[in-house]
């Protein structure tokens, strides 16, 4: 039986994590299974809390994540065996009660913004990529998809990115990048970084058919 | 016929460049052809100078070096052509006399400084490599070999740095990071990144023996 490759994706907010995730598994859809789990799903459930509280959650902080869930998830899915990955709930700041299953695959991609900050993360992770993009072309996107997405104030995300998602980014995702096996810059839209990760990945897998 | 590939290495001074070309070298030393071109070879020749200006040069920074002469030679080498390298005095801050025979290859490593700065080198560049390591580390690292190696004392070592290394690194090595396909943190210790390297570097030259 194949080894699962498990492959952290971390880097700021709006860095292109994603856009690199979803090339990755276009580029193997017909060769492999390939997931691509996002880490925003393991928000804590908050049931416990009153609305008021979970407002004054910070979510851009790694507290916010249940980690301990999702080492134990990466783990087992690691061994070839299913998941039931938590979905969230974004309006009430709590664990939907139905979950995701997440079948046995090839290759697992984690997308998140703070994956590479947990050590214990780190641990089970095969390859450790961070999306490098500067700080202003960052902002700017997730400013134009904020707005024209999801229809707020140019002042609401102004102030949510200086108050916490700037501070957070600077405590907790930038010093992350010193763990990470390859950076990449610019996000998706680097043909040659990406056309490296493929030929990584085509590599190990057919290493294990042999 | 193979295409050739060439592959430019550059970081700031002590960053793990070379340990990085000379691991991917030994890893195709029984495959193919390899050979690896360093930039400070093609220092300007100053035989019409005095020794006073000579003196004076900036040896940090890009116009130092004989740029136009190794884009017409990495260009040569692109076609399979052996080309006459020229080698570099210390002493008296000239090109030597005796060239050195480079023969056509299958890989180049281009390892310098600043090999992404230049546009004209950045367009011959099939993989663009940074080598991203901490400026203390980078100095401590310089300090051992410049003080172990050569001879010289901590405070000449301290002043260059301060002068000329740091300043030139801010203004021309740093910014030029941004060119890179990829970034490896830490330079030559990092397995994984030298095995991704290593791994697309045999499946473009297999690739074209198909």
């Amino acid at each position: 039986m194949k080894d699962v490759v498990i492959i952290g994706i971390a880097g700021g907010s709006a860095s292109g994590k994603t856009l690199i995730g979803k090339q990755l598994k276009k580029a193997f859809s017909n060769v492999s299974s390939f997931q691509i789990i996002k880490m925003d799903d393991y928000y804590k459930d908050q049931k416990e809390m009153s609305m008021e509280e979970r407002y004054a959650v910070n979510y851009d902080h790694p507290f916010a994540f249940d980690i301990d869930l999702l080492v134990k998830q990466l783990k087992v899915l690691k061994n070839r065996q299913a998941i039931e990955k938590p979905l969230y709930d974004y309006v009430t700041y709590t664990r939907k009660d139905v979950t995701e299953t997440i079948n046995p695959s090839d290759v697992i991609i984690l997308d998140g913004l703070f994956c590479l900050e947990d050590e214990n993360i780190r641990e089970i992770l095969d390859m450790k990529i961070f999306v490098d993009t500067p700080a202003d072309v960052r902002f700017i996107r997730r400013l134009m998809r904020d707005v024209k997405e999801r229809g707020r104030t140019l002042e609401s995300v102004v102030n949510q990115y200086m108050n916490t998602v700037r501070v957070m980014h600077d405590l907790f995702v930038e010093p992350s990048k010193r763990h990470a096996d390859i950076i990449v810059p610019e996000g998706g839209k680097n043909r040659v970084a990406i056309d490296l990760l493929k030929t990584k990945i085509s590599s190990i897998l057919n290493e294990d058919v042999l």
